[in-house]
């Protein structure tokens, strides 16, 4: 790959912790190679190959192994990536599944997470908090929602939207990039700490589905699983202010909504102001592996 | 990577199926990382690189996490890999570690499984069955057996011994090559089976170490656990008679010992004979997952 850098990304999935057993086999196989083509993403990257690790306990049958199968080979057709070795082996325990994702990104060029300053302006792809208050509707939340609202927060929770094509278009433009699968304060955060800096957001920049909105009509209190609820897979980043047209007209190429949502300050730390400029407080940072 | 083509190999190790929980961290570490390059040595690849996904329960404590950190530093500075991306999450189950390892093959020349022909000797790399032994003796088996047999037959098992540097100058010499995980015929099996031929092995030639010798002379019946047990992570490769001296120099090069212990030949499965050269009857051809 003359002119190219390999990047490399891991991401385990545990039945339990990062899917629910009633989840549909060919929606797990899809999340668990989305997640993985949103890291990807988020470094600029394109993918082109993915090895896959299933461990799987012996209650698994034969409808799931294929519907997980069809998944595979569907998100394969769209995201145009192949899988180019495994492992599949028994275990005792919960489903498994640890996806490696191979991409390609221009020499030297890959988006980092380390490298904000002070006055860039923090943006956000799509929509925040669909994927964690659809896991909320799963577990019998928000009762009353009505079904289409439901049905939206839902696949919005089994199957992220990686944005591969932004991320590419962003390269050359964007400053420091992540993505969103911990929760919009604690991704952004992760910049903040290894760009040694600190962000402002304001919630009411924050873009919502029509779902997320009707819900927090409802429950404002439910602002904070939008912030910390992880699950989104949008891509999160920073540009300096005199970038904004590039980054409009990135956006534009790949098709995907960007909003600005707040800067970059020196200091440290994250802070969300509410629409009266307060400072909220929030009990979870983000969902945080251990 | 101009003129070099990139291998990709997966391995997943769970507790309890491919370690027991009461192995060392640093030797769990070492395994996970190992039997991913015997993976690459089969291919002749040259390992540069590696990502790991460790799935972990709460019970794992810090100094099971410095001891598997400890055995990781080692086995990267002696194959000169390094780490380059993972994922560690919580689970209810048993631990779990997915390695995926990189290497680098000369373009169009990595080793196959699939290209044995009729006519080829089989050759293995060390000894064999010192891995499945050694698990029998952690496991109570083989009373009575010394304490130094004993401690280099665990030692086997806790620890392979890929062959990357046997596997590299084995490439333009050797026609098919794998590495032996599943056991020795399953292995040879997989070789078989993918270029659809059948092979004959002479059990009197496989080579042993002492301490399998002393197990065997004792227990003429473990002669099964070493053609099946599989743990070996040796080199099972097969070359047309001709290149016997090109063999032999690649062995030395390496400074691995490499036997002869059978041929291929037309028709499909693997034949084991006894030293009278009479089939013998395996009552399991080696571990396989399901």
């Amino acid at each position: 790959m003359p002119g190219q850098d390999l990047v490399v990304t891991t991401d385990a999935l545990v039945e339990g912790v990062h899917f629910r057993s009633a989840d549909a086999a060919d929606l797990i196989a899809r999340k668990a190679l989305r997640v993985n083509i949103s890291d990807l993403a988020a470094k600029g990257a394109t993918p082109f190959a993915y090895t896959l690790a299933a461990v799987l306990p012996q209650r698994v049958g034969e409808d799931w192994l294929e519907g997980f199968a069809l998944g595979l080979a569907a998100d394969q057709a769209e995201f145009a990536v192949h899988l180019i070795g495994g492992d599949s082996t028994a275990t005792p325990g919960p489903i498994t599944l640890s996806i490696t994702a191979l991409g390609r990104v221009p020499a030297g060029r890959a988006l980092l997470r380390s490298t904000a300053r002070p006055g860039d302006v923090v943006y956000v792809s799509g929509t925040i908090g669909d994927g964690a208050l659809g896991l909320a509707v799963l577990e019998g939340e928000f009762a009353g929602l009505d079904a289409v609202h439901g049905a939206y927060l839902k696949d919005r929770y089994w199957l992220p939207r990686p944005r591969p094509g932004l991320g590419q278009a962003l390269i050359g433009h964007a400053r420091a990039a992540i993505d969103i699968s911990d929760g919009l304060v604690a991704d952004l955060g992760h910049i903040a700490e290894t760009s040694h800096v600190g962000a402002e957001i304001h919630t009411d920049r924050i873009p919502l589905s029509a779902a997320a909105r009707v819900v927090l009509a409802g429950r404002p209190a439910a602002i904070e699983r939008v912030l910390t609820g992880g699950d989104d897979y949008e891509l999160l980043f920073t540009a300096p202010p005199e970038a904004e047209q590039s980054i409009e007209a990135a956006s534009k190429r790949a098709g995907v909504a960007v909003t600005a949502i707040g800067h970059i300050r020196g200091g440290d730390g994250v802070q969300a102001l509410d629409g009266d400029g307060r400072p909220l407080r929030l009990t979870a940072s983000g969902y945080r592996h251990f």
